[in-house]
């Protein structure tokens, strides 16, 4: 199996900006996922920090559509395909194939719950036989927390060896970090990439041989991330993961969507990036006032983001 | 508000067949719904025990342009139609209303949990504002168990204050007799009618003054419990009740769906009802022994149940 081309590093779930009438926004869109590219981080597009579950099919098609219309390079993209009817994964999906996506990221059917790894495996290997495309590479997505559907250690040895190759890694947004070691002590040496679900475990996911990781604040602080990964060998490593930490914490006092599209809005001065679609509400004023009289209060800033005026 | 035309009685989440490809299998579906109309249970088509979530939006409305075109009347219709995405939830519920569905139960949206009040009336409201049609009428549907997205007594009382006639009742599949109770004393008064999530709390149900119930087993036991509900108020009420928990209390015994297809089609002799779509799976074929064991045990019979053939 060639590697060489895999996905690897900072990738961010990237927040989807919504018009006036909710409609997704897709100018918006691209000039946010242009300066995450210039700050070496990959596009998660579609993720759970995208509302992507918010958004029909159709209306993720043609996101996707005018991504790779606005020169976005497929390569550097992993959108989030999977969704509760296997019909609706398998349109997605073949449709980020097609545009030459570097990978999947990909829900377990996540309305019935209580289901077994039989049932989870036939809806995985119903998607990979459907596209049917060689260069499908699919990534898990473990978020137990808010999918309801876990994805275990049994199932992943399961698909790893009945589809090797499309089967290519996971992200473990389960915030416990024995399962990520478990992962990447199993599986990551036959090739299986663990991507940790935040920046939190970025300095020991890569310490323990994982391949970076994929993060909602990635859409607020990605350079600094990035280059946590770049360097994670340096002598300040450790540092680094401690103000990463520390910007993430400010975040994390607030409802994170709403305030990562808050930060977006007021450093670029473009009320625009702000909205959310039901069942999210934006931040409260207060909120608002808060999140801004935390962050300024440390310093923080988003270098080179305006926008894209 | 005119409540002659109101939605009353037990109706069925009537199970989805699905072809040897897993598509939706609209001529089975169409038999199965003749056969519970005869037994006067409505068809709550696209319910969890439908697997409607297990399909695409799509698929749901040509399956109800199928029914339609059948003759299967829209006014005994109560089609699932809440999704995850605000505009996938607008197009089905158009769809239902267009084909003149008597009402719709909704789903709110559930993959995002923790979500605010203010925000689940936002997606209500959304839906309610773009569908536009005074024929609209919603039956909201709480089912905490599986969607992880509850709706509180506080949440009905704002919406219906500012949908009144719209805001129909409610499918509580909570199985907290305390909380269907609430919404008797304080909603059913004000024309907010109450079904019951299962027969289990039919009689309580009508007792309380609500309207129905909308079971699983209605799928396959439907001539006894559209009885009960016709003769509550007879003295035999609560023997029909102990008789009714009887035969769920056997399917309870096995996964739900499933189970219900098993009978489907071992009573019809058409084994095409059997089929589900994963992340679901068929019963074991020593679950599938068991099950019919019990039932022949028990006496159970589907009286007219031919598969429609």
């Amino acid at each position: 199996m060639n590697t060489s081309t895999r996905l690897r590093g900072v990738f961010s779930p990237v927040t989807t900006p919504f018009a006036a009438d909710l409609g997704p926004d897709a100018p918006r869109l691209v000039r946010h996922c242009r300066w995450l590219l210039s700050q070496d981080v990959g596009l998660a597009v579609f993720g759970t920090n995208s509302e992507a579950n918010s958004m029909s099919v159709g209306e993720k098609k043609a996101l996707l559509d005018a991504l790779i219309e606005a020169g976005v390079p497929g390569h550097r993209m992993m959108p989030g395909t999977g969704a509760c009817a296997l019909t609706d994964s398998v349109e997605l999906t073949r449709h980020a194939v097609r545009h030459g996506a570097g990978g999947v990221l990909m829900l377990p059917p996540f309305y019935y719950k209580g289901v077994s790894d039989d049932g989870l495996f036939a809806s995985y290997a119903e998607v990979i036989e459907r596209v049917a495309d060689p260069r499908l590479r699919i990534y898990l997505y473990h978020i137990p927390q808010v999918s309801n559907v876990p994805i275990s250690l049994a199932l992943i040895a399961r698909l790893l060896k009945a589809y090797p190759g499309v089967i290519a890694g996971i992200k473990d947004s389960s915030g416990d970090w024995e399962n990520t070691k478990a992962m990447l002590e199993r599986f990551q040496p036959e090739g299986f990439d663990v991507f940790a679900g935040s920046e939190s475990f970025l300095l020991a996911n890569m310490r323990g041989g994982g391949v970076g990781c994929i993060t909602a604040t990635g859409n607020v602080n990605p350079g600094a991330i990035s280059r946590l990964y770049g360097t994670w060998q340096e002598p300040d490593a450790d540092a680094q993961q401690k103000a990463l930490d520390a910007v993430r914490g400010i975040f994390q006092r607030f409802p994170m969507i709403p305030a990562l599209k808050a930060a977006l809005a007021h450093y670029s001065g473009d009320a625009g990036y702000a909205a959310v679609r039901p069942p999210l509400v934006a931040l409260s004023p207060q909120q608002h006032t808060e999140l801004l009289a935390a962050l300024q209060a440390h310093g923080f800033s988003m270098p080179g983001w305006d926008g894209g005026r």
